[in-house]
């Protein structure tokens, strides 16, 4: 049988790293995984319980394709609570996680060859699930000068039909301010750019905005993976412009039938568990000061703004022009598995590297110990 | 903001029906459901508990995007059960449901724009998913004479990139046999037209015949949703051929992550649970011979092969030339709520009806007699 051109997507460089950390964990070696974009936690075990109750009495089928009624409005009242946006909770749609919502947002908005531009370096599913729907990735350039985010004036002549923005960004953790959000929801706006926020890791660093106080003309995404810290579950949302609402619905009733029901019911559960995620964000928040500081120290001063998400994105150009073959010799030499930035920037990535500090203090401080070791070995060397 | 063309997806008629369902019952009226496509029971309850103990113990983060190792071994090993096919685990792709299984195979399979065939009626989200990735359906008329399936002659002519079958078939129950199936499969090697069997209601019904068994060259998609009475959980499997896993598996890595790690935990467990799974199958072996028997008696006798699935798939045009009217009758004289054949087929579906017996027999029973008064009114009047 023959396959498609557009299913021919890049393959994953970070998995060679993550398949060399598990061979050498299988070989009984102990590794410390700053490579992840993942909590260490799972869902509130609040949540969990309740859903435990709920799972021997109900047979979870289908929900509707728009979400549960109750997570629904749920949502939309977080939206007062986090960002004191008034919003109707018919415009939120429960998604099969951000992934789904980009499925979602994609096929809404734009047809086959329709040009999406997204700031570099961004999360590699991005331009992967674009050229899979048959939609071109316009690589946009950000800088350190601007924060590492798009900024106006690099809309121009690019031919655009979408922008996705993504604030924390991955992976940076780069944000976006009042400001400066408003000034990109402005340009799109005035140029007829449909405009897609990425809020994935709002509630991860520091206080984040939303699209929605500054515009309604927006698809946000958002999902219950990071601060909720319930990745494997697959549940997100997507909130749109309200006359998007019928048009999402159809495609999600077809596409997706429905989100996870279970996920769904332990969603709505993990709004009542605040202490144990405000527990979560406050490991991420220590973990993050004592990364800046101790790679700052090491020699890797030159990072992204740190400002959000559990990443710290460090430019490693002083000690190699390799990244990948780097991250395989930091593994090999420090036991630390890290991720090298060329799935996130096929051009620049190779002097740059991700290190992720979503994972326990502990090992966060172990892994930090092995990292300053290795560094500064190679800087004696 | 602008939308896409590709997303204006026709919308369920039946979401009509189902709404004057809800509206009826809040209302204060018992409506018996024959429009449902899902099973009233929920997991087995075995594979519950044991999904309740684990998720105690493990945060259920991410898992590896062709899903948990152990599930994909224990599904080839059901081709081996079932059908007496030897396959290579690592062909099993696990999904978030057969909806997440035909966005990765239409994206594997096809560039925007090309032809894949279905036969008519059918599911209509397959003509709604093709559409939203910019392929175009095209429908081939079944026959009675034919058993309401494709023939080979009937696939040229129409410049076919691919053909979706499904047996059984939804909404009409129609089952291809192993001569059949291998037919077809046959013709769409000879014409290099991608081949991708649907077989989600395998397992309800007569015994199934998976295109496995005549070819290695086809796209298999099942579900836990129907069989194995997980529909709300949105976990599935796709089997592809050898040289079709690293693509489907980078497709799936950015279009999905994984699915829903919870959902393949119970999956796994319930092959666990063959007896609870046999007594629900034997319920709808039992509603099935009745609603055959009830419904000629009706003069509803002209109808789809009934050989699987949860449907029967009647000619009403004796009663009626525009079933979405008709339906709405059903429901306002009779209490009973049952899906018109339009949106399984939109130019001969005024004149068909689906009645799903997936509910429990006493549903069916009581639903049956309410029938059976309507449509001597009908036609004695």
């Amino acid at each position: 049988m023959q396959v498609s051109r557009r299913g021919a997507v890049d393959p994953f460089i970070v998995m060679d790293v993550m398949e060399q950390a598990r061979a050498a964990e299988d070989a009984g070696r102990h590794i410390i995984h700053m490579e992840v974009g993942q909590p260490g936690t799972g869902a509130p075990s609040g949540a969990l319980a309740r859903l435990g109750e709920e799972m021997a009495g109900d047979p979870l089928g289908y929900s509707v394709a728009l979400g549960i009624p109750a997570l629904r409005a749920r949502i939309a009242r977080h939206y007062g609570e986090w960002y004191g946006v008034d919003l109707d909770p018919a415009r939120v749609i429960v998604t099969a996680g951000a992934s789904g919502a980009f499925l979602l947002s994609f096929t809404a908005l734009f047809d086959a060859g329709a040009r999406v531009g997204l700031g570099l370096p961004c999360y590699p599913s991005y331009r992967q699930i674009l050229r899979a729907l048959s939609l071109e990735p316009v690589h946009i350039r950000t800088r350190l000068q601007n924060g590492m985010q798009p900024v106006p004036a690099e809309l121009e002549g690019l031919g655009l039909n979408g922008l996705l923005l993504a604030s924390p960004n991955n992976p940076t953790g780069a944000m976006l301010d009042r400001d400066r959000l408003a000034e990109m929801a402005a340009a799109c706006e005035a140029r007829g750019i449909a405009l897609i926020s990425d809020e994935i890791y709002h509630g991860i660093g520091n206080a984040p905005v939303s699209a929605l106080e500054v515009t309604d003309e927006v698809h946000v995404i958002n999902s219950f993976s990071k601060y909720f810290s319930m990745t494997g579950w697959r549940v997100g949302w997507m909130v749109v412009p309200p006359d998007h609402v019928r048009l999402v619905e159809r495609l999600a009733q077809n596409m997706f039938i429905c989100p996870s029901h279970a996920a769904q019911r332990l969603a709505l559960h993990a709004f009542d568990c605040p202490e144990e995620l405000e527990a979560n964000a406050a490991v991420y928040e220590a973990n993050r000061a004592m990364m800046v500081e101790v790679l700052a120290a090491m020699g890797l001063g030159r990072i992204a703004p740190p400002d959000g998400a559990f990443y710290i994105y460090a430019d490693v150009s002083a000690f190699t022009g390799d990244s990948l073959a780097f991250a395989g010799e930091i593994l090999a030499e420090a036991g630390v598995a890290v991720t090298p930035g060329l799935d996130f920037d096929p051009e620049e990535g190779h002097r740059w590297m991700r290190f992720s500090y979503a994972r326990a203090t502990a090992d966060i401080e172990e892994g930090l110990a092995r990292l300053s070791a290795f560094f500064a070995r190679r800087a004696a060397a």
